[in-house]
């Protein structure tokens, strides 16, 4: 999917949703649990019912992994539903993944032509050659963790590197690499009045902004400071939609959710001069 | 496994190599892809012929993952395998995983219970809450990347933070971690003159080295620069022992390149004051 379709969309839809995948055995409803593949229908489920109120799904591979091959087969009906049944929709792996060169080319592989994702979240610590690889795939986006969501992120990406915090090194870093034009950023929106300083080192990158909700961001702060003059935001949230109910009605509950957020982004988009709707 | 069961192990084996099982399809003999697995195959036949020279196997996740649901089956058959015919081996999930905590979780759940690896490589950009789940296993153990063996660690792993290089403020910075005695990381061999300081922060934990063979390090300078009292060194080498031919013969030449190895680590040994053989 090109840049250009993800926006269509956002602007299709008056959203910029993402939806996070994370399925948990033990969070999901229990009569799920007696069907063959109960991840996969507890996904289905959730798709089926906010597709429309998203531009994006975002499956945290760990939440798979956990559940070894079966997980995986789950993870593959879950990418393949959403690329048969809704093909406008952005897919995101959400797997932070990076090694030496020829590694990162395989997981490059996995999960743009075994998986055929849209995207791939990827690490930045192994550095340019840990990262090109997933570059190299044209119409495919690479999504690198700078400022992540969570305490840990001031253990190392604050710190001053050379004057400034080493996220800030990662972004200027990254935007000479090959290809670098299909570079999305991972930047938590528990951290909104950071999205100033980000902004003027990558003004029309796409953000992938995860946090808002059970992580305590805002989603009002984090536009008026991470807002590009294209949007160039994918607001991320995960439990606070998909665990609305445990119930029979999960499905119901979640959109309810997910309504709430797009109709606060729908504001957002309406208000702002940056974006006609 | 404990720390003293792969020391033991050492001690025994006269040996501290790893041997890293990135198989690619390409590259593997072409009398095995006519069989049902190849890739577990490949791998079978040289762990048969090389068990006894080294103590720990380490796939990359990477590899099997491109090949989607089967490459997982592989990499399961494999594990397993070690799991049940060589028990003393100290098994290496290398996924460089990381993420935020509920989810590191989940990965740590996948490599330590699932799949029942003694050890998985991780990533240290999110910081503390992203690590210590996989620390709070007891028995099994994190390897965490400290300075890596690719050109890309000049990126940002030596970049100046405070008066010292990244890699080290990660490696101090990780000491205080709960669960710490379970961490262990990983320094290239291609830099073998860093060994020395980073000694100086972690005297004592194990260190796994890739790097050396096809990317260029010299173990004997490892060696006298990083080796513990215990020794604490795991010295991978991938391709140059599983691809040492890809004929009918792939297995008898990899076990002369384990065995090679494994000679030299027995002479740097015995010739060591630091440790009995």
């Amino acid at each position: 999917m090109t840049t250009q379709q993800l926006q269509d969309q956002i602007q299709a839809k008056k959203s910029f949703l993402c939806i996070g995948l994370d399925v948990d055995l033990n969070k999901i409803p229990e009569h799920l649990l007696q069907t063959e593949d109960p991840i996969f229908e507890f996904n289905k489920a959730i798709i089926d019912v906010t597709h429309d109120l998203c531009v994006s799904y975002k499956p945290n591979t760990a939440f798979y992994e956990a559940y070894g091959i079966k997980g995986w087969q789950s993870l593959e009906k879950t990418i393949n539903y959403i690329n048969e049944k809704y093909p406008e929709i952005f897919t995101i792996a959400d797997a932070k993944r990076g090694d030496i060169g020829n590694t990162s080319s395989m997981y490059a592989r996995a999960f743009f032509n075994d998986l055929d994702f849209d995207s791939v979240t990827v690490a930045p610590y192994m550095g340019k050659d840990s990262v090109e690889p997933f570059l190299a795939f044209e119409d495919k986006h690479t999504i690198m963790l700078a400022l992540t969501s969570n305490e840990g992120a001031f253990d190392f990406q604050t710190q001053n590197v050379h004057g400034k915090e080493l996220y800030k090194v990662v972004l200027e870093t990254s935007k000479s690499w090959k290809n670098a034009h299909n570079l999305m950023y991972v930047v938590g929106a528990t951290k909104a009045e950071y999205f100033t300083e980000i902004r003027k080192i990558v003004p029309d990158s796409f953000l992938l902004v995860p946090g808002v909700g059970a992580q305590g961001g805002s989603l009002a702060e984090v536009c008026k400071y991470g807002m590009s003059k294209n949007v160039g935001l994918l607001i991320n949230s995960s439990r606070g939609i998909i665990y609305a109910s445990n119930g029979t009605d999960f499905a119901e509950k979640a959109r309810e959710e997910a309504l709430k957020l797009q109709q606060e982004m729908e504001g957002i988009l309406v208000s702002s001069f940056k974006f006609q709707v």
